[in-house]
């Protein structure tokens, strides 16, 4: 009879897992979806984003839902108590992922029909392929409760952070050379924001599952390499 | 014995909404200190913004340890777990505010000197004075367990979201006008942004006061009326 209890605790641990990993799919193909619905100007994909979008606020909710009521059944401790805390964490940063894939997709409506300005894409794509690289592999490292290479996913954050202040300094010099570009750059630049704040949520489930591993709370301040913040532009004083 | 203990669960409670009072009030003071810092070009309130908002994370992180202890210990049933629950959703909503303030601030270091352009702040002032209301109302709402109190702030949000509209359509034309005025644009840009986002965390807090007080969940997609995703802009074709 205690072996049954051991095992069905097992299995709702199991159980979560699962769902995050289901979660990090469904997370990942958003993603995908809204960065070729970008570089393709495809309404219709970027339309299915928007409603995929809900699917992973219901996963989201369900996570917490089950994971409240492990704590409350099993009264789980240590190792499995930290699980549980990252599933709970992890499931928060997909659900955001999901959000800044539906947020581009909604952008796309609005960039339609500017042809001129498709090369401007091409760095964007860049930028997203490094972010979707990351999201893959903090979920592997996730799944194979892998430290060492949760921490590499977080280093790498500096190279997306890079990327992106370089597009932002790329956008803001074809806006100035010609105002029929500002627009169409402004929504660009708001989608790259997006792709670098998934890049963010990659690193923020490789510190939880950094956590679960080890037990340790990576919570020094990341060196943040995204300089466009305090970036005062070419045509600053 | 027996009322010992349902004392100290009852502390236990308390304690929580005790501390997301607190996180909530420091919360409201962050974003007013990023909105004064970003109206008046102040770097050190801006400066001290940034350092702040560390308190908000530790903070949600004590919140979030404490619910789960006590979701551990006392196996909450119906309305005590809504409460935990509520208390976990509402500490994360709050954590996310405290970012969106600290990257208001870091972009003053950007904006510094360019005098011309202060006028065109005032949008945002007014904009931010409208999401700063909302932040105190839901609070209120949720200290006083009020469900009709939280529906209009979820009902409110179309006036920051209509808000906002209008803004990000009266820069676009700053930024077309002259191109000087296409770096610092962007900057408060991306702050309106941030604002817009403040208010759709207290938004977020509103549902799930909503929740405690009713049991029920606010599924259902908010009407959003922010159209600037799908703004094509003056000169598109």
């Amino acid at each position: 009879m205690a072996d049954h209890t051991v095992t069905s605790f097992d299995q709702e641990l199991k159980g979560l897992t699962t769902k995050i990993a289901e979660m990090g799919g469904l997370a990942e193909g958003l993603v995908g979806d809204a960065v070729t619905a970008l570089t393709r100007m495809d309404t219709e994909l970027a339309h299915k984003v928007m409603l995929t979008d809900a699917r992973l606020d219901r996963l989201q909710q369900e996570i917490e839902e089950r994971a409240i009521l492990v704590i409350a059944r099993r009264q789980p401790m240590a190792l499995d108590l930290r699980e549980i805390m990252a599933s709970l964490r992890i499931s928060n940063d997909l659900e955001r992922v999901g959000d800044l894939a539906k947020n581009i997709a909604k952008r796309v409506t609005a960039m339609q029909g500017n042809f001129a300005a498709k090369k401007l894409v091409i760095g964007v794509e860049h930028l997203s392929e490094i972010a979707m690289e990351q999201l893959k592999d903090v979920l592997d490292a996730f799944a194979l409760r892998d430290d060492s290479a949760a921490l590499q996913v977080r280093k790498r954050d500096d190279e997306i952070d890079a990327l992106y202040t370089s597009l932002f300094r790329e956008l803001l010099t074809y806006m100035m050379e010609d105002p029929r570009n500002i627009t169409f750059c402004t929504h660009l630049l708001f989608c790259a924001k997006n792709i670098e704040r998934i890049g963010d949520h990659a690193t923020n489930i490789a510190e939880t599952v950094y956590f679960v591993v080890t037990g340790e709370q990576l919570t020094t301040e990341r060196h943040k390499s995204d300089d466009t913040s305090t970036l005062a532009g070419p045509d600053a004083k």
